[in-house]
């Protein structure tokens, strides 16, 4: 298996528009209107391949939400996107959002198998359930369905794919011109999943990929949302503030990993890393501070009451945070407890902790040069608080080029990250060997 | 309007797969695995842009139908696909399928729009309603919904997607950095749908594209189907067998749009022409006997059987068609009805009528020269039985550079098509005018 295999850095680049600062459009060098074209997330993801990350990342959410006049969003649909970046790049791995919510699973085995195709087996598909009111309207739903009851559609969901991923065995394509059979049929299996959520008769229409199949990624963070992605995920997004919940996270993930039959290492964990670089280290605190000025003052309020799920008036700028803020049911507990952390420990004023959170999604954000952004992830990684990072720039592209043009040759030097890529596949980056037919590392 | 504008032709590929016919694949100079093979497609569309057509076309159906041991088929997502085309291409129009039975407005309405911006205005539905089996299958049902509901759903299913496509006004991204105002949130427009069968609240995440909206393509051939196609298609496919007949179908669908309040050359009528070119007729021909001979005996006659929905036992091979075939119900009945008209008119056996067809869609077939596929090209769309062709070589990607660089140049001498693109959306290569907002030549 995999358990010899040297441990590297993978470093994956979450195109977040125009970066993860909510002023990022603001910025001297962004083009506010890049979030809506396509073009700016080719050229994002062609950084990327010359830096030799592992992949881009394309988040989604099917709707408008979180104030979208204070800033840009995830507009266009992903895997469009992803396509226009398979057939302009070489190496660098897609990984698309698409919701189990909101999609048949024939039609998400399909178009990832296609993009899995169309790239020569760099696809992988991010898990999501949606926990938005403004999304479920948009499906024909009044209100979103629970969270349990999503993950659980969501492990059905995962399992329907997986096995129309698998449905063809590998010699299933004869192409024999002479005899003039081009499949034997005996070779592609249908699935007949038949279920009270599900009926899905299969075959898929598709052959497997050069990497087996797609890649699966989840970034669950509850409870039922880690057993998905320790079940099911070879990459899991995560956000984490410190490096010692982040120890935590990673060993309660490979100990869920490890009940369910899986090899913990085959688990690659990628905490999320804002990045804000600076020649010095004061030049980049002043690159922070001016970003956080930039944030449109009412997105920041609004953005901390969604976070919270309370009324923007229960805010009061110079004060505290209310002390017996609820827990918000059936919405993303990980950032509500984050940004409550972060406002506790710092001790911070309403109006300070939207500086500090810059109206970006609550990752850790590192401020420094590129010595110390890339000594934070040496440190994280040889501690086994990451097996990698979740890059998430201040701004981009301009953030994602000095990234790649200033901290990768760091790691490179150090010997912690690759100069070349060595293999063709996604799972050949994440050093995954390709995925066997009807093996899952787990049952579901 | 669009009343003085010159007439000329217009001009689609259809890429399918390998080929139109059931042999193609079995062609010397065909790769058998290139139909699974997005870098095919690609190769096909700068084809077709090298030759100034108009656009590419990607049929789909998302199952395994009409004996894939066979014959190749529609297998990869054709948005995906054509995605990939828009990032390597910088003209030819994208029209892809999607059926309105087996997928949700919004997501429609979303990768459309997005694969629009991709390529700057060149994307193009073409709206199916998926009438087999197999398809139902894999979409958690056990049939196949009745015809007349497929097409009052598509209806529904297209306002909702129009809908969408125009939520935003052209005023809404104001991007105004000084004041920190991305957006004008009052000029984005919910569009609250909500009937028995769909609820979808919108608006769309998304601005209008340089051409307005996506182009509708239509291809129904029933009463409703032709309603549907006349009442909101700006391009219509259609199977015409002769030139009487393709007059008269073009002549009920003007009246059909007239009767619906539109402008009856703003519908675009593109009759399929299977071609076989050789440098003299006799090579033509002897090229389409080859192809005839090729087509795996059990696939010509599995096919026709399931063309006119009978058992394959039913028909002999040295006997005529049975006298008292029943019209199949919720089947596609032109292919039913072109086919039973070939057989009658022909005086052919089984056997012949098999050769006949070629394995290929039904659609007539012209075996010859450069100059008489020109000369057929010109006769027709003279005579106002065609606004220009859905080209379906009978080899791919051979038979589109033979076409391009044959055909072609023969039609911009006689002044008959373009001879550069004039401008850069797929709505300027059809000669229609952007798309308004909210102005539909019809409420259907
Ligand atoms: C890096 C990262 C990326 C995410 N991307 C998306 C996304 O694209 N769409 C989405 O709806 N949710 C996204 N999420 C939210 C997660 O899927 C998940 O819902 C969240 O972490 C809360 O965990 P829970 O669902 O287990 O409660 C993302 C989360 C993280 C950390
Ligand atoms: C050129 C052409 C392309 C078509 N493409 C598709 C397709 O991609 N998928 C599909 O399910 N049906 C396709 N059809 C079938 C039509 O949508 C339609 O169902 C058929 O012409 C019968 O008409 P009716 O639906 O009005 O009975 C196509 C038909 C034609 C003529």
């Amino acid at each position: 298996m995999t358990a010899a295999r040297k441990r590297e850095i993978h470093l994956n680049l979450n195109i977040l528009n125009v970066g993860v600062y909510g002023s990022a459009w603001r910025w001297p060098s962004v083009d506010p209107a890049a979030f809506v074209d396509p073009a700016h997330y080719i050229r994002c993801a062609q950084i990327a391949e010359k830096g030799k990350l592992d992949a881009v990342f394309m988040a989604d959410k099917p709707g408008l939400v979180d104030h979208p006049q204070y800033r840009p969003f995830q507009a266009l649909d992903p895997l469009v996107v992803l396509s226009g970046i398979a057939a302009t790049t070489s190496h660098i791995g897609l990984i698309g959002t698409a919701s189990s919510s909101y999609n048949s699973p024939y039609n998400i085995a399909r178009r990832f198998a296609s993009l899995d195709l169309l790239s020569g087996g760099r696809a992988a598909w991010n898990i999501v359930t949606s926990a938005e009111i403004e999304i479920a309207r948009n499906f024909g739903r009044s209100d979103v369905t629970a969270h349990a009851d999503r993950y659980a559609i969501a492990r059905e969901f995962v399992e329907i794919v997986r096995a129309l991923w698998d449905s063809w065995e590998d010699e299933a394509l004869i192409a024999d011109k002479a005899q003039g059979l081009l499949l034997d049929i005996s070779k592609i299996h249908p699935i007949d999943h038949q279920s009270k959520n599900f009926s899905v008769a299969g075959p898929l229409t598709l052959p497997r990929s050069p990497q087996g199949r797609p890649v699966l990624v989840q970034a669950g963070a509850s409870d039922d949302g880690r057993n998905l992605a320790a079940g099911v995920a070879e990459v899991i997004f995560t956000l984490s503030q410190t490096l010692e919940k982040s120890i935590d996270f990673a060993a309660d993930i490979r100990r869920r990993a490890a009940s369910f039959g899986r090899v913990p290492e085959d688990v690659v964990i990628l905490p999320g890393l804002c990045t804000v670089i600076g020649d010095t280290e004061a030049a980049a605190q002043a690159r922070r501070r001016e970003l956080e000025e930039l944030v449109p003052a009412e997105y920041g309020l609004a953005r901390l009451a969604g976070t919270l799920q309370v009324d923007p008036d229960l805010l009061k700028l110079d004060e505290h945070l209310p002390e017996d803020l609820p827990i918000p049911v059936n919405h993303n507990q990980t950032m509500f407890a984050g940004t409550v952390a972060i406002a506790r420990r710092e001790n911070l004023t309403v109006r300070q902790l939207i500086r500090r959170l810059g109206g970006g999604a609550g990752h850790r954000i590192v401020a420094g040069t590129p010595e110390q952004i890339a000594d934070d992830i040496g440190t994280w990684f040889a501690a086994g608080a990451a097996d990698g990072f979740n890059i998430m720039p201040d701004v981009l592209p301009e953030g994602a080029e000095t990234f790649v043009t200033e901290v990768v040759p760091i790691l490179q030097r150090r010997g912690l990250f690759r100069t070349e890529y060595e293999g063709s596949t996604l799972r050949d980056h994440l050093g995954l060997t390709r995925a066997e037919r009807g093996r899952f590392s787990t049952a579901i």
